[in-house]
């Protein structure tokens, strides 16, 4: 469940970037001392599972090293609403500049890790896993994939370049499941798995022969989902996709299938929110 | 309400740099015939405000100069579900492979710009207008912001570096509205606005006192926001923020405030369904 | 007055790389003995305003961490002939591979600080500010921005991004001051100001009824910047532009201007002559 | 005197970054019609010598592609006051976010070569080359020096990399003129230059003896420098340095040394005004 | 068998820099008359197999858009000693600019390509495929393993990121091979494989019990491996590695292991010799 | 002998990336315990010279600051088969991590440094020097050149920029040796040498009347070049250049050239076999 910092620190960086332009913090420049100093807790105002608290943690060093900011909480940790995720001490004037970029990684990471917890939990005991896909936010893709891990769900392909995915579109350009799958059998490595998207039983059918190692049922109803599980009979990995959302994931789940893709959790699960409390005061949402 | 490509070209980049790492396109390579030729359409699944058209275009180019992506509606538009936002024609492979990145880009700028116009309208014939804040996505601030425009908002400011915005940490340590305002006033160029955040009248008074352009009313009932309105009687603009949802906006709005920001616009908006149909079949989800 | 490390980092690195090549420091190399200890000074040549002396010191740092790079003076000091601005230990190798580009930047940064202190000193007393403008040096915005600060002048708009700023060629394209102000106003944010520069006061009554915020005069005479101040009456920010030097400076302080611009301070201010002294021996002009 | 697009276009992209921000131009944004067209021309406000008319054209291409930016000079023409240096014409919004950064790099390279330019002048018929130092703009070392061939001048070393140059603080480490010479000697490749500064002449015959390619008279009156003229006999190129203005160059020139290099024409040498003139109006001062 | 420009674009803009340095092609710029025109040939001076024809003749569209690189040949092709692999036609300067640059990506590409094919010849009709492995140049892994595949091989794993290969440091830390597995497997998703290293045949049932997909056999002999091949009866991909030469691979081979995985390839296979000769003379070897 | 972080860190940096991609090491954050220990010792396992220790060593420290990778040889040893070069202490998972791409810098640099070792001990006693070229792996130049430095050998120019070298392509283009050597004299500073590659003792008299510093004696003979330094007579420095192999070399060297450049050296030299021996186990051959 590891994110190296050669991973997320040039993520930390942009966003630092972008936010002190080449002015740096007009506001605490202004109306901060150099030399006061601070304390304060990075605190969830919401119930959630703690994802990016290491993230969080680096956007306060990048900006100054004599900032001390100390994790309470670890990725993967259940915490009520008010539970301290960080302790945070040090000058002042970088710990107010660095507040809102850590502020906005970390709520984004917890968002997911919780919006996937909660999936999870509703699938419970049936056997099938929840996972992400591609449809992440440019740029943030390590990061989102982590919190979906953190989250308890399972990571589908990271990209174009790990796994062979055959869709419709390029179905139509292959010329079928059997001799799609046959192709890329043939041409990538024995490290690469193998997955095709199918409709009917009959394309099933045909991608396990031809070595298919998933299948993706796509917008399939319960019913056509068990025949699937059923027709499949274990040979292959069944993966149900397509506008599955919290109502209906339990149904989908007790059909059999081993995973259930969900978009939704990296490209619209709302943040957790959590926010920055100063000693001597209390943070307000920030803009 | 221009987004230049030097701005958003990096962060193409990236997405695509993600997508493909170090062996490229797996699947369109192993199935799609090297000298196929494809042509489809940008479609909106669902109804909203296009943003991030050029965008979603510039990905397809940056795979492959010899794929034309031409836009049919342009960042603004408001569209019905089914609209075609873009023809794409050229050969197959880089087609595929541009599809998912451009269509997560799209969505999410889209999604924005659907969420802003849809809050705008709520407020219609008040006055108030909508506004973005810094709790944006690390890395996609200029894209983000650009589509809260699109969507009929007007922005806050980019970052640190460009407006002075004093909130309660700041007031913690540089001891009260009207000394931190009277400071900031010194220290910043003519081009830079002064925003304060106040809890109460009597900051409220002092704030204007010291000669702050703008004051942040936060977390205040109806009521108090109308008794701010009517002390400040112009002499600064007005913004209500915190927890501001579309239930509770048009009462907000009513109050006779210039300002509403809503952190939800970035951090927590869903996308816009939108996919790439192909000749010869059906786009389903991307993975 | 802050200089944030994220923002003049970048600079030192690219600065460094430039003199190492691929091949570094030939000379050092071969006739410094590897464990060789140097101890020395930063001073002055030339009396002046410190700018710029964390920017120095990071560049030994850089170099390498065992080098000691102690400021003496900070930056808003005025120093003299000989004043040592920052000592330095450690190894000799690194001290004298870093050399060259720390004097670069220090001599340049103090030499615009330098040059702006002393133009402010021609208006003192007049009320007028003296601002720089964006004909800065490419890649070193930020750094040339803050020594105007550390001068005593104000910063005019960082870039495009963060001000209007309607110019003569705009207003052929735009329609007329009035049209174009309303135009800007209109389209930005609560905290972007307007401004637009006018040749005629008929133009600066109908920049102020149309909103501008700061009216820029650009090469008026001493009379014609006077009648504008009794015209615009204090509606506006007035901004005296245009070819002003040090000879003329305090002339046009007096007709009563908020502000006077002057690019030279950036584009052609000499730099402040700043020098290395190791203990044993005295450093000459670098090379 | 070429100056290759891979050196010169990763500093122009950082200009346009710096100058653009994430919000982009706000004030084409805002008044000039998104379809509006324009042409104009860059000229120079003063007569100068020409350099860096490919890296100005390259800013507006880099903005636009649909700009056309024709150089009607070439580097190293001596222009007179007036003197049309390109001609720009397309679609108006992106040659007005262009200008600034376009006019920024050509006045400051323009500037340097025609600086040069004037020194050369000054030592005419003498022998003697002028050349410049490493004492240039961090981040536009590569522009400078080509400014400087482009005035007429040498370069001298490109960096740390590219010769040894060793100067007294080297000698107080590396044990004396013959010591340290012989060391470099033995110590590079057959294609690298071994210079060393000296203060006497006995230091001159000592550099000599231990094969120095080139020596450094610093700081040296006119009559040393003859003297170390008559001592060298030819043996090594000498070069004169060391405070050297234009009230002083000629006298040093007639000493007959071989190079005397002035840092003054890359720290501090004033830009040459330019401009760019739209059609139907005047281009003003830039802010 | 694709490698986008995406990918292989910024290793070939690293290589120009390198080359051109601050100063760029100073004998290109000083001997050839700037509008001299120039065509020729890129040729295997060798027989083998191509690779990088496409990055090779993005070296020279980097460096000048005008000039013509047209490829003669494709990635995959077989060719004698003279092929003319690639027409290069255009402006002088920048041909001449290119041609190292060029050479070094393309002659590197064929070398491991063609020594891939080589040994892929060696093991004809036997089953067994030759790998890579992660022994590779840094900053040119996706290059050498495109090559690699171009040459008839497969790709291991690309990095540390797309499959789990568990070795014998890994084996001391975590406890054997059964419970190494078993906790890959429960942690990774379901489009990873999982590899382990095994040393004896003890390992290999354990490794095959707890769900391995791949178990790479370590230096064995090839009795060994018959023995390993005999034990697996096809339930796992089996893989022989460890100091395997040309000389030994046939033998190898013929134990019927599924895969033969050779660091060689990458980390020590000669080039390829590849030339350019212009028209009116003949190139040598570069410098 | 240096080879500054600033230039080999950029090296390590994307060769972790390259190996991390998004996802990280899978098989280390499934199967070594977080609070696991190592210690262990980078190994020799052929006899060798040392080159790049300190980059080796860093990639650690990029991994994870708490590694300690404490060299035991330097730069320039020679050590036997089982030498142990560095001991590595600390979290045993960034150990695992960086161990591959430690290997992979650390053997390639050995290589050369052996490979040149070798050919300059065949040239003992003979006057020759051994160079090397610019045929070197694109992005890794500055360390490859750093490798035959420490080899002994003495490194040619390091790109177009540092030196003129008019080889027969330039030949055929600017109209013969003694003008092309005649016109680069002109044309270049005091401190850049000029050589040319001749094929004849006319042109190699050419050459000596028109100034050049060295001369290229390309693909001739034993018997040619004795009779090309009998011509020169040391006027200039003579350089050996074609096809030149350990079997080969001494003889060339006999002849009484000053240089032998071979490209084999940095192009085609094998890798020195390095390891990663933990306490606990043996490392095997990387993946």
């Amino acid at each position: 469940m590891s994110l190296p910092p050669a991973v997320y620190l040039p993520v930390v960086r942009r966003a630092l970037v972008e936010d002190l332009g080449l002015a740096g913090d007009l506001t605490t420049d202004a109306v901060v001392p150099p030399d006061a100093l601070a304390s304060g807790r990075v605190v969830a105002r919401q119930p959630g599972r703690v994802a990016g608290i290491d993230v969080a943690a680096a956007v306060f060093a990048e900006v100054d090293r004599a900032v001390a900011a100390k994790p309470l909480a670890a990725d993967g940790d259940d915490v009520a609403a008010g539970a301290v995720l960080a302790e945070v001490a040090g000058p002042a004037a970088p710990i107010l500049t660095a507040e809102r970029t850590a502020l906005n990684v970390l709520g984004r990471m917890c968002g997911i890790a919780t919006a996937t917890r909660d999936l999870v939990a509703l699938v419970a005991g049936t056997g099938a896993r929840v996972a992400d896909t591609r449809k992440t936010t440019p740029g943030l893709r390590a990061l989102e994939k982590h919190a979906v891990r953190t989250g308890g769900g399972v990571n589908h392909r990271f990209g174009l370049h790990d796994a062979v995915l055959i869709k419709d579109n390029h179905l139509v350009l292959a010329g079928g499941v059997g001799a799609a799958v046959a192709a890329a059998r043939a041409r990538v490595g024995h490290l690469v798995q193998v997955e095709v998207e199918v409709e009917t039983l009959d394309q099933l059918d045909e991608a396990i022969a031809a070595g298919a190692d998933v299948v993706m049922l796509d917008n399939m109803t319960p019913a056509e989902l068990r025949a699937a599980v059923d027709r499949a009979a274990g040979r292959v990995v069944l993966e149900a996709s397509g506008g599955i959302t919290p109502a209906t994931i339990r149904v989908v789940a007790e059909t059999g299938v081993d995973l259930i893709s969900v978009g939704w959790l990296t490209h619209s699960a709302p943040i957790l929110d959590v926010a920055l409390d100063l000693d001597g005061g209390t943070a307000a949402a920030g803009r």
